[in-house]
């Protein structure tokens, strides 16, 4: 999932991937969801050459999705935390953990429990209709043209 | 995000990209939820080349996420379709749509709308606790190491 591969889909999958989708994207995301906020520390998270990781976190800093706050002068460093936009990840990114624990963890069990901090339980990603108000399964979904490909029809 | 680069990463979203991260795997998981079956279909769709559009529909039938099933004899030719455990995929896949349609869509809109089947309430991805049965916001949640990580560390 290089950038600007899916400029002709006119879909918000499409243009997520764009902006998260490139290799370690995700995984920085995730990353800052754990609390890392420094080079150093997605480095040695990711193991990952410092120039892509110099490449991607700058995107994501174009893209709103972290920002960059300096926490040091001589020399200047730099630490990373997400925006509220890069907050709203979660979601997908706990939809995604939540998928490979189920299907690809294996007998060792999940590698990370996601609890509510208020409650201690058990977070779940899933579907809700707005209306009336059921927990559904992918299954029970309609995708049905919106606004923006009316439009296009139009 | 091509296959096997996240291999040393004891992590769900890792894995989980591992298998639907490549490039138009998504896209292609996409299509199969809006009712495209057939090799042309999602070529048409994507316009994405014959041989990668191949190899992107072998991995994902290996692993399981979609299955293939033939639908004519003469030539010999086969449709796609989701399995459960693609199915499964539903919940991570309208979460990106939907960051997406918050923070790309634009004045257009959002391209497609998500409906309940079956009273037509809007469908929105959400993190929900087990326990207190309470909608809530990824900064909400606390991620602990679970089992396999724990295993790792005794």
């Amino acid at each position: 999932m290089l950038g600007r591969t899916y400029e002709n889909q006119i879909c918000s999958i499409a243009r997520t991937l764009e902006v998260v989708g490139e290799r370690w994207s995700l995984l920085i995301i995730r990353d800052a969801f754990l609390g890392l906020k420094r080079f150093e520390e997605f480095r040695a998270s990711l193991g990952v050459a410092r120039n892509v990781l110099t490449e991607r976190l700058n995107r994501l800093v174009d893209e709103g999705i972290l920002e960059r706050a300096r926490y040091q002068e001589r020399p200047t460093r730099y630490e990373y935390r997400l925006t509220s936009k890069g907050g709203e990840l979660g979601t997908a990114v706990i939809a995604l953990l939540q998928w490979g624990d189920r299907h690809l963890a294996g007998e060792a069990g999940p590698p990370r429990l996601v609890e509510h901090a208020d409650c201690g339980g058990k977070v779940v990603a899933q579907l809700v209709c707005d209306k009336c108000g059921k927990a559904i399964g992918p299954h029970e979904v309609e995708l049905k043209p919106g606004p923006a490909l009316r439009e296009l029809a139009a």
